[in-house]
């Protein structure tokens, strides 16, 4: 059974040598324990626990999946203990705030925890991720007796939380929620309706689980605007920081999926359960959303983690797997035949997977600085600090949500390829990888709504194509700096001229949606997938800066990695950036392709 | 539950309007049968059968699989009686010879009724599908006994075959095949080995299978010229027509696989099982290539059938969910929301299914045309004419095996992905069709060994460039005739520019090659992708220049068909054929940025 061995040499480089994270954290409130050893130690351990206890559960998981019996359901063999391992850890509360238990430490951590977590056993990844999105929920819109209840023994881990938004009728849509809250005379409420796709909706590795709900109260107005957040538990709190009463909140069946086995997916009955509002009444896709860019940015991980998982497989398949001899002659004459991996097209695929999961993380660690900052306006209370980096975080969360969740699906493809019929056979666990991955350009928006979001709202609506300009500019002025230097020259070329394309395709689309509105759904998915290839770009281009940089000044023992990655953004710019040209060409292609055909003239059958 | 309805407009648009199938069998010697009325009346038929009868077992078949017991392998419930209707109709001897009780009808058609039963339901669909491959080989190295003992029970149905190819150490590279035949007394052979992936290799449809199966005799030369090809039945045929005593070959085990789950795919045991020589000594793989050909165009199938049947049923959930409002205003006021088809991004994805599936199909009835001469060659004995269509349709067999799998997966994903979360849910069929076609790419030779069979054999080795050079000026000449309709001139327009184009990456490569032997293999994919999309490209100006041939002479109730055609052609030429550009940028970038990075600094654990 192949194994997860967490790329710490690849994330120290991140972390240390290309965005110094050690400055970044000192420069924080919260950043003070986040000493360089803290950092190391404590990633050291998470790879440990993630190599050790998730990574062997991966594969059983799949295979025994979860199961219901009388309402309750049962997580795979191994999960619960695993979890205790990590509950024991304080592994849920290592970047949530000390006030509520937790051990108060750079949002930035727990995206890396997160990254090594959801690469060894994505599924499992989930439980805790899912409460993660309740904790910042309660902690940005719940009153100080909510978090003291709530806050707390999720911050531990000995409860669970998850989001109830999705419906039958709606998930994107969320104003068609049809889920009631009647008011009662304590100031409770009771909640009437059916969940859908509830992640993690009954699980048996806490002794609570807090589900946020949205639903109407029954003078809401109709649509987004009459929508409110409530606070439903499985068991209701006894006041006495313990478990009491059951709830009418049930599991009323499980999701048959295509992967993400071990994930309960959950169908959720509320039968007049009890629940209390949070955040102020009819505004709850507000609050819902409030941090929505960062429970992106944790999806956008599984475009990195897939690539990653499937890369170091498909590596280990490809040096021992013997077929045909290279094009350039015998490698190994003493073999039978040569190893695949020398051959240029396996090699085309692992390094299709490598510059993925390399530049796709790269991407992840410099949103990462950007949410720390956010995170510390809130601590702060510091209403322009969170705007400003709110609106940074914004224009790249689609782009990190949308494009790598593609490239991530990509990658796991080309994975399965390597092996040959052997991939698509389940013990090889390549085609489960593709399988759960298949989820991420669905759930948590998919690629069109985040499309939608990146080119309609955050370029154009909000800001008339000014976060074009100003992340262009960013891109630009590095790039220039590093002209001199013919290893990085043409790279550096290429994304000057990149950039003001990106300009340019903005200000088109700008115009030419004056006269015709459906422009921006027409460019919108190739406007995303061509601004991911080239902020991907821009990341390649910093880390082959650093690595061109330590291999000038010599004598270090990594010198293969530094060439490895000079290598790689040679690769990704030669090989993987020209896509963007076709997104160009097809997103400036008249609306008329796409919107003259009357939809009963779409098929017909005779 | 989705249902198959066969796409009879489009194939008789092919038929009939775009490629004259009428005129084509009025020119074949075996075609006097197949007369337009006859030809109606079988595809109808076969589209009754194919919507009636497979089409509902496909999601139970995926969800029972197939059962292995006592070594004897049950197919998914259903699966007994449909085959015995397949076999009833007659269906299995539809282009065999009359000679062996086949009715003697082109090989087109055969390939039309493979589409519409793969598209239906793709894994029953391989069970008489290997058996074809079996019958061809009797049927062109058998002896005349070997011939009437298997190639008629064969051709009736009454029987099965396999192709036993791989071994678990080698599955292109067969040079490596280890399965020894000794001769015996007798004149007959005893076969020991294991072969592994064979697809039907045990089941309960038939009273007997034959395998044909790849194995060394003592004295075998090693490497591909020491491999001999051996017909090994399940059970000896005792001389009358009738099965005999059971042979030592058995199913040791059924692959556990991520699709195509009610095809059996087997360990095969050879245990010292009686076996008969086909074809002459150590000629067993270039005997086992003669059909080649026209096997993988039957796999070319899998990528137009899934994405007939992912459009299918994605459009009709379009139709119906509702979600947002349409961007350029209301479409449907009186409902909660907008259908979804309204949306320019959901119609991007149907449209590419569309594209991709009329185009894909397009070029199948393209090649199957070739396929008839080529088959009446072999029919007649005329070598030459057999050369001459085995070259034209080896230049395109790979192009249609790799390319149109690999955008048959595109559009499955792209259907699943219409379905939003709900396409992730088994109950709704997208996610199986996305599992059952992901064998497409890596069965039959994988995508990488169909691009290089295409470049550095079909293109380079054999012709010089030759091969492209003649399809090309062929496309340019139809082409140019098209310049004077400006609806189809911008069309036309760019694919003289791509036939030039092709021509030139063909050039640069030739010499390119001489000097860097690797740059075939680095060039390979992004050849063969290149090459895919300006195929396509040919194929839907084709069909644009009948649509508007068609309008032009107006009065025509089908004048919605042929509008759509012209829609659907400038929605690929607009938005999917700029792709083209992006392999051609990436086909002539060194093969250093594949080669340079040493095995062993592919990957740095820390």
């Amino acid at each position: 059974m192949p194994v997860y061995k967490a790329p710490l040499r690849d994330m120290k480089f991140l972390l240390n040598e290309v965005f110094d994270y050690p400055a970044h954290y000192a420069s924080l409130a919260c950043g003070e324990q986040a000493t360089p050893d803290i950092v190391e130690a404590i990633l050291n351990e998470c790879a440990r626990f993630c190599e050790e206890v998730l990574s062997p559960l991966y594969q059983p998981g799949d295979r025994e999946g979860c199961r219901l019996d009388n309402g309750e359901v049962t997580t795979p063999r191994g999960f619960r203990d695993a979890y205790r391992q990590y509950v024991q850890g304080g592994w849920q509360g290592l970047s949530a705030p000390e006030a509520y238990g937790g051990q108060g430490l750079p949002a930035s951590m727990g995206l890396f925890k997160q990254e090594m977590m959801g690469t060894a056993n994505w599924p499992f990844s989930m439980y805790p991720g899912l409460s993660l999105g309740a904790m910042n929920t309660l902690y940005l819109h719940g009153d100080d007796a909510q978090k003291q209840i709530y806050l707390v023994p999720l911050t531990e881990g000995r409860w669970a939380g998850t989001m109830c938004l999705t419906e039958p009728q709606c998930g994107t849509d969320l104003g068609q929620v049809k889920t009631r809250a009647e008011p009662q005379a304590d100031g409770s409420y009771r909640l009437t309706g059916t969940k859908m796709f509830i992640s993690s909706g009954d699980h048996d590795l806490t002794e609570n689980i807090i589900h946020i709900v949205l639903a109407r109260l029954p003078d809401a107005p109709k649509g987004t605007k009459g929508i409110s957040l409530f606070i439903v538990p499985k068991y209701l709190p006894d006041g006495q920081g313990a478990v009491g009463e059951r709830n009418a909140v049930s599991c009323g069946s499980l999701e048959e999926k295509m992967g993400i086995k071990a994930s309960a997916t959950c169908v959720m009955n509320f039968d007049g359960a009890t629940g209390f509002l949070i955040g102020p009444p009819n505004q709850g896709l507000e609050c819902m959303f409030t941090f929505m860019n960062t429970a992106r940015i944790g999806t956008a991980i599984q475009g990195v983690g897939p690539a990653e998982l499937s890369y170091q497989w498909a590596l280990a398949y490809a040096r021992e797997r013997r077929s045909m001899r290279a094009l350039s002659g015998k490698k190994e004459p003493d073999q039978v035949a040569d190893a695949i991996i020398h051959h240029a097209d396996v090699r085309r695929m692992l390094l299709t997977q490598k510059a993925i999961a390399e530049g796709g993380r790269a991407m992840l660690y410099y949103a990462a600085r950007l949410a720390d900052h956010m995170v510390e306006g809130h601590t702060q209370g510091d209403a322009d600090k969170v705007a400003k980096y709110d609106d940074k975080l914004g224009f790249l969360t689609p782009i990190l949500k949308g494009f790598l969740t593609e490239l991530g699906q990509e990658a796991a493809h080309l994975g399965m390829q390597v092996f040959g019929g052997h991939g698509y056979i389940r013990e090889h666990g390549m085609e489960q990888i593709v399988r759960d991955t298949r989820i991420a350009t669905l759930y948590e928006g998919t690629t069109g709504i985040q499309a939608l979001d990146l080119l309609g709202r955050k370029v154009l609506l909000m800001t008339r194509g000014g976060a074009v300009r100003e992340f262009t500019l960013k891109i630009a002025n590095f790039a220039r700096k590093q002209l001199t230097d013919p290893r990085l020259r043409p790279f550096a070329l290429e994304l000057l001229k990149l950039s003001g394309q990106w300009n340019l395709l903005t200000l088109r689309i700008l115009l030419g949606a004056r006269k015709d509105r459906d422009l921006v759904g027409a460019a919108a998915h190739d406007f995303l997938m061509y601004s991911g290839y080239v902020t991907m770009a821009y990341l390649w281009l910093r880390q082959a800066t650093v690595a061109a940089d330590r291999l000038d000044r010599g004598g270090d023992e990594s010198e293969g990695f530094y060439r490895a990655k000079l290598a790689t953004a040679e690769f990704y710019f030669e090989r993987l950036l020209p896509r963007a040209q076709s997104h160009a060409t097809s997103m400036l292609s008249p609306t008329r392709t796409l919107m003259q055909l009357a939809p009963e003239h779409m098929a017909f059958t005779d």
